[in-house]
C-alpha cells in the first residue's frame, strides 16, 4: 500500500473539529518534561545530581567541548516568537502564541526526535530579542524562529545567525521556501516541465514570499517575479527606490528579468505557476490568463487564495496548506529534519545548499507514486523526516 | 516496615561512584520533551496545530487569564542559573552549571510532578538576569533561582520577586533555610529543649547562613548567632558598619540579642546548636564549648564542618548534608512541595509564612519515629512532597 493510499484513508481531518475537543486536548498546555535518569534511591540521586553531578561540571568547566555531549542543550530547539505574526491571527502577543509555539516543540519531537521547548517573548525589539537569546546561548543548541512579523524577521534572523554559533532559521521563510520548491520540481514534472524553465508568480513579500522566491532563484529558476499590494515588484518602483536597504529592493534587483510592471493582470499572463503566500485573493479572470496546465499553490491559511474546484479549470496540479484538499504543502515535512540534519552534522548554519538539499529529499520520497493529486508525501509520512535529515546533513560544509 | 527502616535497607549511596558511571550517566543530558497529545493522523495535527490551536491563542489574545489554565507555562518552573556558586565548585559560568540545573528539574518532576526546564544564562550582571526573565515572562509560572552567588543573590532574588507577578525562590537560601528548620524543630524535641530557647551559632553569612538565621528568628528563636571568616558578626564590626545596607548589616541588627564579640570559641561557648553552612572547620577544642547534648549540623559538601564520628562525642544529634550519614539535610525535602505548593494555590509570592509551614510539615513526617538517628525524614520518602504542597497551598494569603 503506498504512502498516498495511506493518506487518502485518513479521514481522520475530514470531519469538523469542535470548540469542545480544541480546548480540552489544549488543557494544561501540550508539552511534559521528564527525567531520562531513574531517581529512585539515594545512588540514582548521588550520580544524577550531588554529590555525582559536580564530576561532570568540572569537566565542562575544564573542557567547554564536553557541554556538547553530557548535557541535552546541544540536541535542544529553543521555539521563539515574539507572537508579532501568529498564524493567521496577526500580533497577538507572546502570551497568546504559546500554544502554537508548544505544538510546534511537540512536532520537533514526534517528527524529528528532538528535544524542543517554546520561549515566547515579551518584547518586539530586535536589539532586545538577539541581545536575551545571547544571554541565554549555553541554555540550547539550535533556535527555531516562529510568527514573527516582515520586515524585522529578516534583520532578527540575519543578525541572530551571526551572534549566535549554532543553527538559527526562521521557519516561516525557510520551512516554508523548502515545501513550495519540493512541490514545484515534482508538479513541473507531472505537467512534463523542465524546472529552470518556469515562469512563476509569487503573491505575496512578507517572510514566506522572500524566502520562496530565494529558494527558487537559487535552485536556478530566473523568471520569478513578486506581487505585492501595490502590483509587481520591480526595480523601476519608487516605494522600493526610497527604501534600497530593504529586503524587497534588494530582491526587486535579482528577479523579474522579464521587467514586467503592473498588477495580477500584467504578472499572470502567460505564467506556468502560481504561489499565493498572501491572503490576496485570485481572481478567476486573472486565472485564466495564466499558460495551459498551469499550477496553483493557493497556501494561504485557513482560506486559499483561490478555491481548489476552482484553480482546477485552469490548472493541472492544485495544491493547498489544509490537510483536506489533496496535495497539503505543510512546514512540518521540512523543518524536523532541517534542524535534526544541522544538529546531527555539528552544523554552525544552515545554509541554502542544505534548504535545497532538503527541498530534494521531500520531491524524491514522491516520485515513485507522482500524479497530479500527489506531488508531496503526507506530513505523516516516517520516511520524510529521515530522508530530510540525511540530505541535509549531507549537505553540510561549515 | 517504618521509612526509616527503609531508609537504613537502602545500601545503594555506600558504594562508591565510579567516574565511568557518573559520565555515562549524563551522556546527552538528562532531560527529555514529550507532547501530552497524540500526533498520529491528520485530525490530531489540526487539533494541536494549525487551523485549531488559532482557536486557543484567540481565546487567550482576548481573555490573558485563559494562558493560565491552556498553555504549560503556569506549571512550568524555570532553573535559572548563572554557574556563579556551583555546589562546591565556585564560579563555574553558566554552560558547566547546566548539569546541575537538569537534576534539579528533573527533581522538580520526580517529586513535585511539576514541569521544569533549566535556563542558565550568560551574565552575572543582576539587571540584566532581571531583564531577560522580564522579557520571558510568558514562557513560565516560577522561578528558582540556583547556585548563585552571595551577595549578589540576595539583590537578584529581592528585585526578581518585585519584577515578575509569579512564585519566585532562590534555593540555596531558602530550601535550606527550610529542612534546616524542620531538623532543628525535631532535634531540640529528641534532646528535650523547647526550640524558641535555643541558643544557634550558623557559621556562614552567605546565602545559606542568611536565610537560615532569617528562618529561626521569624520562626521565633531569638538567639541566632552568626560566623564568618572575620568572626562573629555583631553591630559593632567595622566592616559591616562602613557597609550599612548590606544583607550582613541587617541581620548584625537583628541576631546575636547576647551581643557576642570574637571567633567561634565566644560564639560556641554555652552554645546549644551548631548550624554549618560553610566550608570553614568545627575544631574540636570549640565544639568542647558548646553545651552538654549539643545539637550539630555540619552541611558542607561533599566535606563537613566536622566528621559525624567527632561530632558524636560531644553533641547528642549530628545531621550532614551527606546521604551516606544518618540524618541528611537535603534540599529535595522542600522545594518541589514549596513550589508545587505556591502554584498549586496561585501565589502571587512565597513568603516566610509558606516556608516556615513547610518545615513544619516536613518535620511532623518524622515524628512518630524520631531518635537521635532519624530527625528528618528521607529525601525518597514519598509522603514528603503531598505533605509539604498542601501546608505551603494552605498557608498562601496572596
Amino acid at each position: 500500500m503506498s504512502i498516498q493510499t495511506i493518506d487518502q484513508q485518513d479521514q481522520s481531518a475530514a470531519e469538523a473539529l469542535t470548540e469542545q475537543e480544541i480546548f480540552e486536548s489544549h488543557l494544561g498546555g501540550k508539552l511534559s518534561v521528564t527525567s531520562t535518569v531513574p531517581l529512585t534511591n539515594k545512588r540514582d540521586l548521588s550520580i544524577a545530581y550531588t554529590p555525582g553531578v559536580a564530576e561532570v561540571s568540572r569537566a565542562i568547566a575544564a573542557n567547554p567541548e564536553l557541554a556538547k555531549t553530557h548535557t541535552w542543550a546541544q540536541r535542544l530547539v529553543v521555539v521563539v516568537s515574539d507572537g508579532t505574526a501568529v498564524l493567521g491571527l496577526g500580533n497577538i502577543g507572546a502570551s497568546a502564541s504559546l500554544p502554537v509555539m508548544e505544538g510546534k516543540s511537540a512536532l520537533f519531537k514526534t517528527f524529528g526526535e528532538l528535544d524542543s521547548i517554546p520561549l515566547v517573548i515579551n518584547t518586539t525589539d530586535v536589539d532586545e530579542i538577539i541581545e536575551t537569546l545571547v544571554r541565554l546561548r549555553p541554555s540550547f543548541g539550535a533556535v527555531n524562529l516562529e510568527d514573527i512579523s516582515a520586515p524585522r524577521c529578516f534583520e532578527l534572523e540575519e543578525r541572530l545567525i551571526e551572534a549566535l554559533d549554532c543553527p538559527v532559521m526562521h521557519d516561516d521563510q525557510h520551512g516554508t521556501a523548502v515545501v513550495v520548491l519540493a512541490a514545484l520540481t515534482n508538479a513541473a514534472k507531472v505537467t512534463g516541465r523542465d524546472l529552470a524553465g518556469l515562469k512563476v508568480v509569487v503573491s505575496g513579500a512578507g517572510a514566506a514570499g522572500i524566502a520562496v522566491a530565494e529558494i527558487l532563484l537559487a535552485a536556478g529558476i530566473p523568471d520569478v517575479v513578486l506581487l505585492d499590494s501595490r502590483g509587481v515588484i520591480n526595480g523601476a518602483r519608487e516605494d522600493l527606490a526610497a527604501d534600497a536597504s530593504s529586503k524587497k529592493a534588494d530582491i526587486a534587483g535579482r528577479s523579474n528579468p522579464r521587467g514586467i510592471a503592473g498588477g495580477p493582470a500584467e504578472a499572470l499572463a502567460g505564467a506556468d505557476v502560481f504561489v499565493g503566500v498572501s491572503s490576496s485573493k485570485l481572481a478567476e479572470e486573472h486565472l485564466a490568463l495564466m499558460n495551459q496546465d498551469a499550477i496553483v499553490f493557493a497556501l494561504s491559511n485557513p482560506d486559499p487564495e483561490v478555491l481548489p474546484e476552482v484553480a482546477a479549470r485552469y490548472a493541472a496540479v492544485v495544491a493547498t496548506g489544509r490537510s483536506d484538499f489533496p496535495n497539503q504543502i505543510n512546514n512540518v515535512l521540512a523543518f524536523p529534519g532541517i534542524f535534526r540534519g544541522a544538529l546531527d552534522a555539528g552544523a554552525r548554519r544552515i545554509t541554502p545548499a542544505m534548504t535545497i538539499a532538503a527541498a530534494r529529499a521531500i520531491a524524491e520520497l514522491a516520485e515513485a507514486d507522482l500524479s497530479a493529486d500527489y506531488i508531496v508525501p503526507s506530513p505523516l509520512d516516517p520516511r520524510v523526516a529521515p530522508a530530510v535529515t540525511a540530505a541535509v546533513a549531507a549537505a553540510v560544509t561549515e
